[in-house]
């Protein structure tokens, strides 16, 4: 029989890559209120184009102002490499971007670094942040 | 000791992801019979571009026709959302699609919608309905 | 209760797919020394544009040439099939590449053939063949 805290860390691992794969679907199907919902009450998202943001409250406004506009996000979620630690946990979880922003075809990559928290509601996002390598017009490429 | 329940949907939740790395992995090796048992014997695949396929011996066929020519398609399965409800499940599985089409390196991303059952041999393909917000010439981007 | 052996089976896909997470990490963070302790300590490498490489001395200074110059290489893990075996297993680990190789934004696309091995300090490679189904310039797309 495998030991129980492998299978609760098998299972937390599994929560965990859950959050990132279920923020990308709400970012796609452009639904704010599920997005928020995977973080804690007081979790931060660090868009790194402007100040961090925390709390559901100020979360579901910088999210409504950040993707809810005419730009278009499609994120894909790529390797996720999770480390458990009790009931905190950390992440860094890479994506690979597109989107429509003013009209032009936009390719991105970089990744989320990432702290999560076990809630009496399952595991939540701590906080999030974003680090793009490149976020481009696919006709320009990324090197400059 | 992590609850019965709790381990038995993890067991199911990667049995129906590997369901869909090895659909994506049989299409990148065009081996279309194994593609096709990875439905169900009355599963249904919709690809959008013609009438839903029905059943063991449509699916032989109607992959044929699709994918058995001389385009060539390169699926890479993204984030892939799952709900199990019992013996049946449904999911939500992103795809970036490459292909070659016409002598045209093309770019591709969407989504499956996909249910799920749980029969003697295991999970299997209950239907796949393939929903792609663009499917273009790489040079041409997806914007328009 | 899930009988032990698919729990235990279903710990070793989630280690041995960890490799291959990490793998990518490590290549994109440019850490090399945790890149090659992945591998066995006779664990081998096939880049396909040189002969295989065997064994941590030699993947040390393999890997320094291939990855740690000017070239930035950022690759995605996609879908990854597992079949184990005891304490062998073999996989198919899909990667969508990005690089930057002589000022030149790169896209590639292939898969890993994969050989792991379990050893006292947990699953390893035994050995990575990397198949390239194409490496081009973004701009030039795939097909010729």
């Amino acid at each position: 029989m495998p030991a129980d805290d492998e299978l609760r860390a098998l299972l937390d691992r599994d929560a965990i890559r859950d959050l990132a794969r279920r923020y990308a679907h709400h970012v796609w199907q452009n639904d704010l209120e599920a997005l928020v919902a995977l973080f804690a009450e007081d979790g931060e998202m660090d868009p790194g184009t402007r100040p961090p943001i925390r709390g559901h409250a100020a979360l579901t406004e910088g999210f409504r102002e950040m993707i809810g506009g005419a730009a278009r996000f499609l994120p894909f979620v790529q390797q996720h490499v999770v480390d458990v630690a009790g009931d905190r946990a950390t992440g860094t979880c890479y994506v690979d971007l597109r989107a429509e922003v003013e009209r032009k075809s936009m390719i991105g990559a970089g990744w989320y670094d990432d702290r999560y928290v076990r809630t009496p509601a399952g595991w939540r996002f701590a906080s999030r942040k974003i680090v793009l390598g490149f976020f481009v017009p696919l006709a320009d490429g990324w090197v400059k």
